[in-house]
């Protein structure tokens, strides 16, 4: 495994590992670390959250962070992102953090490289280590996917969440339904949509997607939204005991969800972010497992001078 | 002493053991240094000079620091502060070290976080880390703020300096005396308003602030401030012997002060930004010192693997 | 040697006395790293690569480094360059890189200064690092710079790397001739321009320049220009065996360079970027060698407390 595009080139066992990773390093288990290994986070697109998770994760590990944005990036200046990877690569940047706007560039890009890349969002296309983070928080409440009941509520046809989140809850054997208006359904990732409230009856795990109402939400429904497609307090109350609710945040307090719930028993909002760090650190050990053994026989051997 | 929002909030006690503090480190202790604990410099306004100073402190301490600044933060997508500064928890942020515009809302923030929170100016109200490296410049000079006579100059009713160093020095037991155009006095914090030619003539420390020119000085009246308000050569000469000058900087050359006396001998305003690193280690070093012992027990106990 | 500002006022010896530090250090000779000292990397104007070169370089010697862009500087607010170094300088910072536009002032600046400065480009003035990262790259090829043939083809008149290279060159004894568009010729540079045709025909080295379109580039012309001044594949067939081709990147594909030729048999543009961090290790390591060997006994006398 050198690079993590999608979760749909994921095994079911790959998934497993990768969970099983992060409980051995939340449980205390120090990674090994060594000195002048280079992350290198490129954020095309703006992020607070991820882009600062993964520093986390990366300096937890021991790593160099090489930060790159889109301002000040040469790709604004016209190079190609392939170029722009193929340069990292040359300067010793073992592992490349991506945000971009464009379906399929990366795969395209990782060709031929030997650096490692993890996808951090490709427009309306994936967010794999989202995905893996939100399937390690359900884990820790439901330790098997089989028979489970998920939902995934919101702008299901351009959430790259919802995408990654879709094909990776199948492949464990959970069940998923999607809640949405109707012009935000999207029949290729499934034609299983039903009502918030019935999704609030049944579901082990209810997943809000943020509402990127900069772009989409059109004046006058806000308010609408939330009655009949966001987590009121009322559906909450009919909501199973030990169902969970997860949100990958930032979250619109009053738009997908009322704001008194975003830390209520059930919301695991919060959990979610700092499980965000500890899957982000085992995804990058595992992805760096024999460069950094390799690099460290390097600097072992070296001698001061 | 969880947070360092305002000078108000600190005992006579608790500023001279910060420079108690600020002394052994300069003096050469080093500080107990642990891997991953994490500091955030939160810049929501523009600034360079207190950030670099922060984040030199924090590396000295051997922490990892996350830079937000305000073009890149979530706060500027309709996040509130108090989410940001929770997310930051979540994550494993220790430390939150911030400079945004409203007075209050991080009295308001603070409440019910663990994470510490340094206040690095709020608009109008107060820079507690700037006053604490006044006056540890200044105690290297006067080891006892009993009497001494200190004179602020310039735009005192807009100014956070000008805020937190008259509550601390009067609390340390110094004289304040302050100068101001008629616009800029503020009776809140002083009736005790003075010509700068009495300043000169009297005082031990002459602590001039930065105009904010870009939203203050009517156009013509720069040369007029000089010669009124302003540090001249002449009214330098006629400085007790012993007197200092004092500036945040960074200096308007020739509006506040005579370009020439910027590195005159009575001048620190260099030593400050010195100081500046030293005091905020201590503040810090302060703030974080259960949260570093316990960090660094768990960091003992973890085995290699 | 405190500063390094241009390639005129290094000796033969001191260029080559750099390159056989690179060497010491690409073998595996690990420098001596010592916590707590500080780069400030200031960059005015965009740069992606050479910054991040920097920056990897700094870290690989052990450094922490301080970023300071042109939007967030103070030297945006006014305060002057000599101001800014002279702040850096008092809150403990060792070694500043620095990129602007204006010819001359890091000379002025430099002035009274105990900090290192290295010139990472000053408009159309010199661009030294990159100067030596070319002879490095080329002294892997031939050792002997005694009556190499080198080809500089491109902007000549308003190129720092044309600059920095003309003047090292002929320095360690090569032969070097220029093509450029007559407006783009410099006198001051060299009289000997010739045609593309003819450098191919006769260089070891050929070193192309990246063409500013942005600011340059006639509407039009683009495609003339490969065809006239640029490096096609026609071209390279002719070259010698043993040529190499340079580009201080990022390219321009299908201007100055045919694009399948970017990673050609004889191109070591990529090479470059890998010898760049190497090189600057070099530069600064021998920059700051009185400074990091002080550094370090103050570290190894203090005490932990």
């Amino acid at each position: 495994m050198q690079h993590l595009l999608s979760m749909n080139e994921l095994t079911k066992q790959e998934i497993e590992h990768l969970m099983e990773t992060a409980r051995r390093i939340e449980s205390g288990k120090r990674m090994l670390e060594v000195p002048c290994t280079f992350a290198s986070n490129i954020f095309l697109e703006p992020s607070t959250r991820t882009k600062n998770s993964f520093y986390i994760a990366e300096k937890r590990l021991g790593m160099d962070v090489l930060d790159l944005n889109g301002a000040d990036s040469s790709v604004t200046k016209g190079e190609t992102l392939e170029d722009t990877l193929k340069t990292l690569q040359a300067i010793g940047v073992q592992l490349a953090v991506v945000r971009q706007p464009e379906v399929g560039v990366l795969q395209q890009a990782a060709k031929g490289l030997s650096l490692s890349i993890i996808n951090a969002g490709d427009g309306t296309g994936e967010h794999p280590t989202q995905s893996l983070l939100d399937l390690y928080t359900i884990s820790k409440e439901h330790p098997s996917f089989e028979g489970l009941r998920v939902t995934i509520a919101g702008d299901i046809k351009h959430s790259r969440v919802a995408r990654s989140n879709a094909c990776a809850l199948k492949k464990l054997g959970a069940k998923v339904s999607f809640v949405a208006p109707v012009p935000w359904q999207d029949e290729s990732i499934s034609t299983d949509y039903i009502t918030m409230d019935e999704a609030c009856a049944q579901s082990d795990v209810v997943m809000l997607l943020r509402i990127q109402h900069e772009r989409h939400v059109i004046s006058g429904q806000q308010g609408d939204y939330l009655q009949e497609f966001g987590l009121t307090k009322e559906r909450e109350q009919r909501m199973k005991d030990d169902a969970i609710i997860l949100h990958p945040a930032p979250v619109n307090r009053g738009i997908e969800i009322e704001s008194s719930l975003v830390e209520c028993r059930k919301s695991r909002i919060f959990d979610q972010m700092a499980n965000g760090v500890v899957m982000r650190m085992a995804i990058i050990q595992t992805l760096l497992k024999g460069e950094i053994a390799n690099e460290y026989k390097n600097y072992q051997q070296q001698t001061i001078g």
